[in-house]
């Protein structure tokens, strides 16, 4: 049965509710945690700021919250060969990649240009699963598969991420699950029970202040699951939240589809901790990955401080230049409050992309100074992505 | 330089502006044109509404509306295998295409299971373009043609769409670019002049009031053609405007990603005039679709009349059912105006297709009467679709 809260009814004075955009089986829960705006994420909405930016992000430091990632859409291979598909698929050598972990892996298509990000659960020796960012990845394991006539079944099972994210997470797993998720270490997953239903809970999700993905099995699930979550941390001060755009600039922590496109190789998106081209044998996109690191990188991400008054939103592509020669693009820019200055993700043209040098970028109240930083202000190793 | 308007900040309270969402190069005519609501469609901002669903549809009818459908992302293959490559993904025999001409093409993988609906147009013997529904088709015929080691490029070209649509648009594209356009037949292209830029334009549109689709050539040249376009037609009450919910609901036209899904082969939507598996020799799903020919459609859509008050918002899948069996689905319903009865798209379970058969489906307010019509009401032959 189909009931349209106020809040519903609010958003559609901006937003069209048609199906082709899905409504998560965790929107009840969205709805009520009082969702301020929205996105929109693989076809499916995606609660973008609750409170502000800033108090979203405050909170996320301190206590805990819930997000809704069921966009993040699970794309599962299967078969004989599955592990070999897997790996044409990325630059990321899979050999050592044990089941029970997950994986960040660029995946690439056979010119070494990135076509998703996704991380890779390895359920069995031929059972993979794809937790994908922004574009269809399914389509493209379907062509190549069909392509190369592979035996792999690839499907996209009723599976739907819930993220428990902030410094209290693993108390509030606790509460649910029992002492089991806290044993996982990071990107480590394991099943655990609720509701009768076995779900995958791994330590992993796109913040830095640690936390859990929850790939809640079935949609049935979702909300008893969202509830029993909300339920037991009253004093945990848990909330509904969602990827936060300030927390994940410190963090560096990349969009695909914004900072990094289809027109760039994972070097370009610095991601070279999370692949190794020359040891990925099976790989479409290898030899053009290793020309490219032969012949130079010609553009590479840059965390960069803007100078000046805060900056509140970047909804297009900010071209940057020195002399009035190009000298590169920002994607997202904010003022970090607890970093006290405007950070921001650009894509620096290899002459330009040493520390400290210095671009002009044009913003809508006149030209301002963008510094190359020596890296994201909070992009430690071993938190975050790996 | 970026101009946050007024209009652009009263978004902001409910969608997010990020650079993974486009905004299109007609985003000042859009904002302009006083839009109401908008969605999102191929990673792009695409408006929904602006004065309202039923003056939207009054104005379409009775005159000419530009609509910003940059959102129809161009995927286009060049090259010698580029014929090979585009049959194999189409059931709809291409032999007989000539350069010049659009064609309505179902997608499908090697399931027979729809991946788009776009429109392809030839431009030479080894190059096409796939006017593209909301879905990655660029990453299926990525991975395929690195399967198959095919020899052709892919590419996006910088090219957006606008569509003039009404029955006023013969009138308005005459003053716009000559007597040319008025010439071309239903789903015929040309090159014209504008701005020293040649653009393909094609009788073509995702309406059935009538017009053209403007594939303008460079980002640079679409505020010049859309404000050309505007100044020009004042007397004909030129507005901006975008697909009509009502009418495309009227008008039969499908919306891929709602009323047809990944889930549904070409026969399922209805399209069987628009492919012929027998004849296409080389698409990869060819074989699925002659075995599911023979074992019989299982689901078909069908236009049903919801029996009561005017419904105004369907954002979910509605189930239907005959004596609590499941017996379909509804993916759009509206309440027209013109028909005076609440129209919709469905889903139909083949024991349950026929004309005139009751369903019944649960809305927020109550049970309802879903009955099966013959056809759409506004879904004639040579208009719209080709």
């Amino acid at each position: 049965m189909v009931q349209n809260s106020e809040m519903d009814l609010n958003f559609q004075q901006t937003v069209s509710f048609t199906t082709r955009i899905n409504k998560s089986p965790f929107w009840e829960g969205v709805i009520a945690g009082e969702l301020h705006s929205l996105t929109v994420y693989n076809h499916t909405f995606l609660p973008a700021v609750f409170k502000s930016l800033e108090e979203d992000c405050k909170h996320l430091k301190s206590h805990v919250q819930l997000w809704d990632v069921a966009c993040q859409r699970q794309v599962e291979i299967t078969g004989q060969d599955s592990a070999l598909l897997v790996q044409m698929m990325t630059p990321r050598p899979l050999d050592g990649l044990k089941i029970g972990r997950c994986m960040y892996v660029p995946a690439v298509d056979n010119k070494g240009r990135m076509i998703n990000d996704p991380v890779l659960l390895k359920l069995a020796e031929d059972k993979f699963r794809f937790s994908i960012a922004d574009s269809d990845l399914r389509l493209y394991a379907l062509g190549l598969a069909a392509g190369k006539g592979l035996k792999v079944s690839i499907s996209e099972p009723d599976v739907s991420p819930l993220a428990v994210q902030g410094p209290k997470s693993e108390k509030l797993m606790e509460r649910v699950f029992g002492q089991g998720p806290k044993s996982l270490n990071f990107f480590d997953f394991d099943w655990f029970s609720f509701n009768n239903t076995k779900h995958i809970v791994a330590r992993s999700g796109w913040s830095k202040q640690g936390g859990f993905e929850i790939y809640v099995q079935g949609s049935s699930n979702c909300m008893p699951m969202w509830k029993a979550l909300i339920n037991s941390g009253e004093d945990l001060n848990v909330r509904a939240g969602c990827p936060n755009y300030i927390e994940r600039i410190e963090g560096g922590l990349l969009s695909f589809g914004g900072d990094i496109t289809s027109e760039n190789s994972p070097y370009e998106a610095r991601l070279e901790a999370y692949f190794d081209a020359d040891k990925a044998n099976g790989c479409l996109g290898r030899e053009a990955l290793l020309r490219e690191l032969d012949n130079g990188i010609k553009r590479q991400i840059r965390c960069v401080e803007i100078v000046g008054n805060p900056i509140t939103v970047c909804d297009r592509i900010w071209s940057m230049s020195i002399d009035d020669q190009f000298s590169g693009t920002i994607s997202a820019a904010i003022w970090s409050p607890d970093y006290e200055k405007n950070l921001a993700i650009a894509m620096v043209e290899s002459d330009f992309w040493d520390e400290n040098t210095k671009h002009d970028v044009m913003l809508s109240d006149g030209k301002r100074t963008a510094i190359v930083c020596s890296d994201f202000p909070n992009r430690q190793k071993n938190k975050g992505l790996k």
